[in-house]
């Protein structure tokens, strides 16, 4: 190891107690993004970053307003235009606490119980935050920072990140960049660290059929009349096969297969059968024939029912044939279908199969396509081996069944792929009570960022 | 025809312009029974019919208490022991007369304009219930009553008759008969005069599923996990086959057949396909294989969705994957199913589909059986020959999709048959604004009434 790695790794070591004491000053701050009165402390939030960027050492630390909450910017940006530049993300606000009833100590005066740190935002994700501050203090301090980062710090994850793609759109040459670092995925488990190279899209819709043009006495007409909450169910059951395939025309016509390579990938992870069914609680799993429960919500793409509705749905009876029924229909999607297309696919599959007895309309919705990184770029690469250091484990490299927004955004508007990664814990109650975060595991992160910094200028 | 038979419709002639303002008298009556602000109108209606009742001269009138709204009872049984005794049935209660602004006139300021008296109530069944008061006036006041006659008007048919069955159990000597007349049915055009002979019975449930016991993040879990949603959706898929038939286990073992002769009467009825279809407003119409709509809904169980539920059913999109989805399902039977069996039946469906990704439960809610009646009896003869008197056309029977209760109660608690007819159109917009009583087809009634009494005795 580098003489001046040591001294950075050295630092941070020496430095604990004050990087801990920095995050309970940072969780204390209710930063609530989703109710206004709050506001106040996500200034407050926005603030105190600002004033430890300068501390740290970043340089044209400035907050930006947008239509909703402000975004930070800093940068450090010595290493010159040989070195690459790193786009470091992350978000300031947090989940709502609520139910504080199920908190064991308040949401938002941290504290330090056996190995954790107990806080709203302790995990999701102001210790992310603070470790890529952190490790970079921890080489400022010592030497020199080997490459350029640039931090973009938002307000708005928690509620959508609705004004992000502006600010994005509208300062792409600050931010400009050879790759992002987003801490903010996670590690699978405490002794294996984790790179998220793949996340699901999305391809949303809401399925409407009208039968009769009011509602109808279903003893009077019930047995003439198509009931369009029958035609509905008709057709959602047509959208599966006994294998759990979706059926739309030309579904998987564009999905990447998952390889061999990958499924090993998957396969070393710790999400079993048992895993699945401990987490959901579900009597059994299900899923498509020839793919494990973990390739399946991470390589394959699906089609769920996010919400039905038709006629009488109080307590009690009422006897109503209705006329209108409604399905909220949501496809995950994998590289690399396209949600266009997808939509298409249903119009299609709706043409061929629904009865001359309806009349329907689709509403598309949310849409995002999926999207994949290069396992072997030299940024997944340096974090590899810089999770190696730290762990003394090669680190899992995981598909993600969700979405995260930011990451298309700087795909599509920065041209840039994203390393995923970070030092939460599945058992780490993001957005529930007794949200925490894990100390070890974060201390463990922070080296592993001194030496990502380092490896990527080797 | 007989002298006094002659004398009576005289009689009814004559009375005309006064039977008609007494209606008006009766409809100026806000009788509503679902709202409590009513009672008193409610009272009015009940003691108005009282002293009619008097009036008419019928004797020990007497006003019932119930746990609800009031029942009135009237009787004239002079006709001795030997003649025939007819329950007659009808509610003084009415529906509510919103939405006001869809009235053309005020609902409870009755106005004659051409051949129609348009008020709340005058179809259902104020005008059903002075018909047979002024048929019973008529042979009074002329001759002697050549049958014995039990008057019972209830004031809860709006509302489900939620007190009757007890009332009537508690007076089975009092409403002792040889069978009921219930006029509440009606015609099925102003030129055909109908015997409803069998009404269909109802056997509801709601489904309930749960898959994870939680909601999940479709995106985290979407493609692992069975949504309750599509199981439910499939599961309700599966209810029908190709054909349009129910396909629960015995579902139509105890079904009885339409016979040729019924089949034929059917067919005499102006509910064509163009009928529903205008009636409806469906596209187009569906159904079990082999029979007509009006067979579908009069002659033939069916299986109804009344209601869905499941996720997320508001505005926009919501990533949800459902914990939880539930359906109401409804059963339409006819003779002689039994509505135990068909949830026997039911609960044998889920136990061979339900997949164990599932749990479910099955909640039994309203039911009753279907009923018929003998299209040769004595009643059911007498009126056919009072209505082809009055019409000049043989009556036609017809099956009703819909269950009258008060059939059922009568069946069951005192053990008669019920003759249904009626002289409401199915355009007199019963239920809804305007709706309005045809004069011409209301007095041809108390005609085929009066035949129908003197008839009985023949």
């Amino acid at each position: 190891m580098s003489h001046q790695r040591s001294l950075a790794l050295e630092y941070a070591k020496e430095h604990k107690t004050r990087f801990l004491d920095e995050l309970i000053e940072f969780s204390k701050i209710p930063s609530v993004s989703t109710d206004p009165e709050r506001n106040p402390d996500i200034r407050k939030a926005v603030e105190w970053l600002a004033e430890h960027f300068e501390d740290v050492g970043l340089r044209n630390v400035e907050i930006y307003p947008t239509d909703g909450h402000p975004v930070i910017y800093g940068d450090h940006l010595d290493a010159g235009p040989e070195a690459p530049t790193a786009l470091i993300y992350g978000h300031y606000d947090v989940q709502p606490a609520e139910p504080l009833d199920k908190w064991d100590t308040p949401p938002f005066e941290p504290v330090v119980r056996g190995e954790n740190l107990y806080a709203r935002g302790a995990t999701d994700m102001k210790g992310q935050v603070t470790a890529t501050l952190n490790a970079v203090e921890a080489i400022l301090r010592t030497d020199a920072l080997p490459i350029n980062v640039k931090f973009i710090i938002e307000g708005e994850e928690e509620i959508g990140s609705p004004n992000l793609p502006k600010f994005i759109a509208e300062n792409k040459a600050l931010l400009a960049c050879d790759f992002a670092l987003n801490p903010d995925t996670g590690m699978v488990a405490p002794d294996l660290p984790t790179i998220t190279y793949a996340l699901r899209g999305l391809a949303y819709f809401e399925l409407r059929l009208w039968g009769p043009d009011h509602d109808l006495h279903s003893g009077v007409f019930g047995g003439a009349v198509h009931n369009p909450a029958q035609v509905l169910a008709d057709l959602i059951a047509g959208m599966h096969d006994k294998k759990g395939r979706v059926t739309l025309p030309g579904f998987y016509d564009k999905v990447r297969p998952l390889i061999k390579d990958e499924r090993a990938e998957i396969a070393r992870l710790p999400k079993t059968k048992e895993w699945y069914l401990e987490a959901t609680g579900a009597p059994d799993l299900w899923g498509e024939e020839g793919y494990s429960p973990e390739e399946r919500t991470g390589g394959r793409p699906t089609l769920e029912i996010n919400g039905l509705f038709s006629g009488f749905t109080g307590e009690g009876s009422k006897t109503v044939l209705p006329a209108y029924a409604m399905a909220k229909i949501s496809c995950r999607l994998v590289p690399d279908q396209d949600p266009v297309e997808v939509h298409k696919q249903l119009l299609r599959y709706l043409d061929e199969n629904a009865p001359p007895t309806v009349k329907w309309e689709i509403i598309p919705m949310a849409s995002g396509p999926a999207s994949i990184s290069d396992r072997s770029s030299p940024w997944a690469i340096a974090y590899l081996k810089a999770a190696e250091s730290s762990w003394g484990v090669k680190p899992a490299f995981k598909r993600e069944g969700g979405s995260v927004p930011v990451v298309i955004f700087f795909q599509k508007l920065l041209g840039v792929e994203s390393v995923n990664i970070g030092f939460g814990l599945p058992t780490d109650n993001m957005h529930g009570p007794n949200e925490k975060l894990h100390l070890p595991t974060w201390y463990k992160g922070t080296d592993a960022l001194i030496h990502f910094f380092f490896n990527l200028a080797d």
